[in-house]
């Protein structure tokens, strides 16, 4: 688990709202729980299961936008003054094995 | 939303092992934001959310096997006594409706 | 990989619209493949790409959708008659890890 | 659909394994069109379609990886020396909506 203490993690930008979106996900979760116990349709709890995966993967996205706003822009801008690209590959191979584990 | 009396809502049996999947799906959510509140890494969030991504489609198919494994069966021997065949149509359809939502 | 003789392979029925369609997604990929040839602006080829896997989402949804009504509700009354419900389990867990398959 | 002259379009490396995959789907197309009309097993070619999806997923990353590391990047260096930020925003903008489709 890398922490990169040059590059701001500025997903912090969007903190606030990142963290309203996820307790209201946590509300939703219970609310399938809820269904369960309360043994409704199943029809109608997955349909409330597809708005929870709706909404993670708004989460992820506001997550990638950051992260490539802040993270990968921020390498690159020292990979040019320093001529260096690792750090700028590393960062977007990295980006690309997360988007390959949120396609799957 | 339906709520047929006549089938039984049969992921009664799944029930114990349902809401202890999504007890771990909500503190999994729960994690994510502490996570996000400590702003730790994005790709360290974005593992982690995956992780609940695939938790969620377990609890979706538990959820669909039932459903076809009753609502649909109970529905086909109901429709193989009266020769009416309305009832299964509908409840495939709504499966099938429900599929889609979970594919998107 | 089942043969099953007694039940009949029933998507039969949207043959024609699943091939239709299927020539299509089939022209879709050939036309990425000339984007990609033609050096085309990736966001508009990964835009291309998503309309593939919606076509392809359909595509599985017809077959899924042809395989309960038939192979899955055919099992059903058949169990109705011999009380053996086997083969319906059967039939339900094959279902249950194709549509897995489909949400990874 | 921008055309940017000022950046390249470096999928260009990876152009050749990029067109040989999607080649390789083109043929998966084919195969699932021909099982459809031999009126194969419906779960039989679901698997089919499973893996035409994997193959999908695995020709965007590449296209993603290869739009990061070379628009985005590029778009990064320039922003440093220019000091307009801009540009970059709207790359990131246009590469999170491209990954939401995917997600979809």
């Amino acid at each position: 688990m890398p922490t990169d203490e040059h590059v701001n993690h500025a997903y912090t930008t969007n903190k606030d709202a990142l963290l309203k979106r996820l307790g209201r996900i946590e509300g939703q979760v219970r609310g399938v729980a809820r269904m369960v116990d309360d043994e409704k349709y199943c029809i109608d709890i997955l349909t409330q299961i597809s708005a929870i995966n709706a909404a993670l993967h708004k989460v992820s996205l506001g997550l990638l936008e950051d992260h490539v706003s802040h993270c990968i822009v921020d390498a690159a801008a020292q990979s040019a003054d320093t001529g260096d690209n690792a750090i700028v590959a590393e960062k977007v191979d990295e980006m690309t094995a997360a988007i390959g584990r949120l396609l799957r």
